[in-house]
């Protein structure tokens, strides 16, 4: 196994130290008990207006949804997604359901936030998440019958941790690299944009 | 205080349980060392070939970039949002930095999983976190000189719970309202979009 808990400049709470994104993944299925407290945790995240822009679904490998969500996927996460003992659609309502025929501006940041809710309890019960953009949201759309008010927009794979050397060759140092991060003086200002707090020291 | 851990369904974490996003702040202030852990949390959020798209400015009650970022709130916001300790802009870098002059389409979603995860680190360190899509966005670029390739997106509220009998009159009933979720049969879906999984229990 390779431990990629993150090295952190400042004290942050273990679950969210210890998550990290893997590509492998063990053979072992998450049953579906498990997965509701994912939704739940999703379920209960905020969002503007409570719009709850967020719709998820779900395949557990050996059934057709399993097989359809890979279908979607590059090239490049089928040299490993298929090893996910469950595959995930995070889908956005982008039309508001207040307002029906205007944009829901905030329906990707939203989802973004449910996504890390269900990340976060997932991490609590042992678990890994693995999110893509390399899929195709068309081809989804259609193998689903997704509203058009509604945009696939990540693909998730879900499972216990694997042995990174069933990885494909190309993938494997990948699994072991350090992770890495800009430093916190480049993304926290204050006063203006750019302009590191007096009070961050220089890391 | 107003106690209003959700009412889950089914069993979730109880940092995840216990986050709700209050309008009634205390007065204490927060001190820049434990904001630091939250900054940390946002540090370490996935995202989209890890372009970290998430910068943050933060302003402390009584100096002038708190005083800036509340001119550019809306006015109901400004009828409690005065009573935080810590107001910041979230802002999303909407360029993509390993493609320069492209857009990167994960900007704000991967803005939102940022800030989910500085709120778990809020709850779980007994602050409480308010986000707010009601401000002026032009004008917080403006006041902070933010780049073009950059959008301030949300504005957020941090502090320790107050009491509710302190709010404006308009928004009492707020704060002490149920809160409310789709049901996760709304949210999850198999084999096609809007169809429940036959294991997802009726609700």
């Amino acid at each position: 196994m390779s431990d990629k808990t993150a090295q952190t400049t400042h004290s942050i709470h273990p679950i969210l130290a210890g998550r990290w994104s893997p590509r492998a993944f063990a053979a072992a299925g998450v049953e579906p008990e498990k997965m509701l407290h994912l939704f739940e945790s999703a379920r209960w995240s905020p969002s503007a207006s409570n719009e709850q822009p967020w719709r998820f679904i779900i395949g557990f490998k050996g059934d057709s949804t399993h097989e359809k969500i890979f279908s979607t996927l590059v090239e490049f996460n089928r040299l490993w997604a298929h090893a996910a003992p469950v595959l995930l659609l995070a889908i956005a309502k982008t039309e508001s359901t207040k307002n029906p025929g205007k944009e829901n501006p905030y329906a990707l940041y939203d989802l973004g936030q449910a996504v890390a809710h269900l990340g976060f309890q997932a991490a609590a019960e042992g678990l890994f998440v693995h999110q893509m953009g390399g899929f195709d949201s068309e081809k989804a759309a259609e193998l689903f019958v997704v509203p058009a008010e509604f945009r696939a927009f990540t693909a998730i794979a879900i499972g216990y941790q694997g042995d990174p050397e069933m990885l494909h060759p190309n993938l494997k140092p990948m699994e072991y690299a350090k992770r890495n991060r800009q430093a916190l003086s480049e993304m926290l200002f204050s006063e203006k944009f750019g302009q590191t707090p007096s009070w961050l020291q220089q890391e």
